[in-house]
């Protein structure tokens, strides 16, 4: 009896042994496979666009692999306005100009009565529609132009400190997205000199880009107004000008590639036709590139939307996109999470 | 008598101990204070410009300083003719276009017989004085413009490559200032960034300022055309027109600081009144700024003009600067050696 219970216990001490060896040889294989997705892209859920990316990374940064690519090459460009950050109900640089109309009223009395900034000051978004681009472009100028360049990012840093988006009551900045940012930091990680390529107005980026992308003042291209180096009060000034000088979209932003940086991107990412030829440009370089899509399908956690939109229209970009294999990233399926101030 | 020949030889013993510990001192404290000048800017005699730099340096990277500046806010910029390298007897980039259309004129046969092409072909000097800034304009026109980006940084490395500065028999990359090229690189030991801010063209200069002076192509700020994104044998192209688009000089130097880097500089140096703005603008930053200007006064080992030089006249600048105390290199004096090709 004692031997055959010695027996039973060997038994199953060899046999809890045995499971307990193979339950963490298990845990070992799982937690191997997990921990490339855990340490990097952690709210890119497994799908091809995440494999794309690490894939194409991977291909780039071996030494001794025949797509290897220098780390001073190592290249990567990003729209702004609806890949790293939400650009719904409209821009949010227009949301800051209408914004601005309003505190800026007080020394502006004549404002009260003069279109399209009575309507800015009244919220009154019909008369704003009326007013239409010739109106907006009035709206821009005032609030962007005719006061320095100190001045006018003292405007945005107050504006980024105070305004809440209107659906989700939450600071601009925190409408970036999280897989985006992780995006940024597995290229920085990986030897890449990521910039900004976009539509909005350089200036208006440069104050918060470095707390909320880790991008420098100096990696942000975008549209600019005409400035000038001025004498006042004594003291040099640089003055904007209510006027647009360069228009960092759709052809622009190939040429504003190399007019700042002289090299050809190894990545792109884009979300709209605003950006196809800036993905064109990088697709169409020698060796291994990377074109991306931001595709918003997600009403829920953000916005669906494509080839209708006013705001981001995508059409070309996408059949573009389609037809060359390019990397079209459905928010829906593909990101775990799109805010940090989501609920897991 | 031994014991007074064992005293005399301690004493001298003795003495002669005093003597290595005060010569063994005396390098100690020599090598101490030598140290810094050979491992720092070997090619600066010492004198007023090398102990404004390096206290200047010193100030602004040491932790704890009241004068203190964090890395990320270390820009320095640097103007190109003049000042990193020679601009004598004309702007290399002229000479560079003057070779061109000699080298582009089987391809041109109707510029036999055209002004100023003819001229440049025949180096006919007083012609080519007679067409004046008019001329001048065509002929960079005709050999920067109406070809592809890639195609004219070709052309570049190629002229680099063979073409030889008409007085030193020498490649043009040879007539950078090896005390400059140290400055650079002490500079960037110490944390800054180094930009080009240059009147001459970013493209022409962008195929070589990595090799000349360790400063890639995204830090060359300069003069350029307009460019085109467009569509040529069924490829996207970034395409020069020959028309100027933006002009690097005077006021537009500050104006292109902020446009490409975003952050007022710490440290300028310039030589020429076309520097003056940039200079002005970064000496009224808020804390401690650095101006400088070469001074050409060596007509032995380089060239000597200022006042009323036709290339790269000094005159209100060099007024601004002794009312400001910015710091003027005398060349002549404070430089060791200019050229790395010059013998010991």
């Amino acid at each position: 009896m004692q031997a055959a219970n010695e027996r039973q216990a060997r038994h199953w001490t060899s046999w809890l042994a045995s499971a307990a060896a193979l339950l963490l040889l298990a845990a070992c294989a799982s937690s191997h496979q997990a921990a490339a997705p855990a340490a990097e892209l952690p709210s890119w859920n497994e799908g091809p666009s995440r494999a794309a990316i690490v894939a194409f990374v991977q291909a780039v940064t071996q030494p001794g692999s025949a797509d290897y690519v220098a780390a001073e090459d190592r290249i990567a460009v990003f729209d702004n306005d609806g890949t790293l950050w939400s650009e719904q109900p409209m821009y949010f640089q227009v949301l800051f100009a209408l914004d601005r109309v309003k505190t800026m009223a007080p020394q502006h009395p004549e404002w009260a009565t003069r279109q399209p900034f009575k309507a800015a000051i009244q919220s009154d978004h019909a008369a704003l529609a009326k007013s239409g681009q010739v109106g907006l472009l009035k709206i821009v100028g005032a609030t962007h132009g005719q006061m320095s360049v100190d001045e006018f990012s003292q405007s945005v840093t107050q504006w980024m400190a105070m305004a809440k988006h209107p659906r989700f009551k939450q600071p601009y900045t925190a409408m970036t997205y999280v897989p985006m940012r992780e995006l940024l930091d597995y290229l920085r990680a990986n030897g890449f000199k990521t910039y900004i390529v976009s539509g909005g107005e350089t200036e208006f980026m440069r104050p918060w880009t470095q707390a909320a992308y880790g991008i420098p003042p100096e990696q942000v291209i975008g549209s600019g107004l005409v400035t000038t180096f001025e004498t006042r009060g004594g003291k040099p000034v640089l003055w904007r000008q209510g006027k647009l000088e360069f228009n960092d979209d759709g052809p622009g932003k190939p040429v504003a590639i190399q007019r700042y940086i002289g090299r050809r991107p190894l990545l792109a990412f884009g979300n709209s036709d605003g950006d196809l030829q800036m993905l064109q440009w990088t697709a169409a370089g020698a060796g291994k590139r990377f074109a991306g899509i931001v595709h918003h399908t997600d009403a829920q956690r953000e916005w669906a939307y494509d080839r209708d939109s006013d705001v981001g229209r995508l059409d070309r970009a996408l059949d573009e996109a389609r037809r060359n294999g390019w990397t079209v990233v459905d928010m829906k399926t593909e990101w775990r999470r799109i805010y940090a101030f989501e609920q897991p």
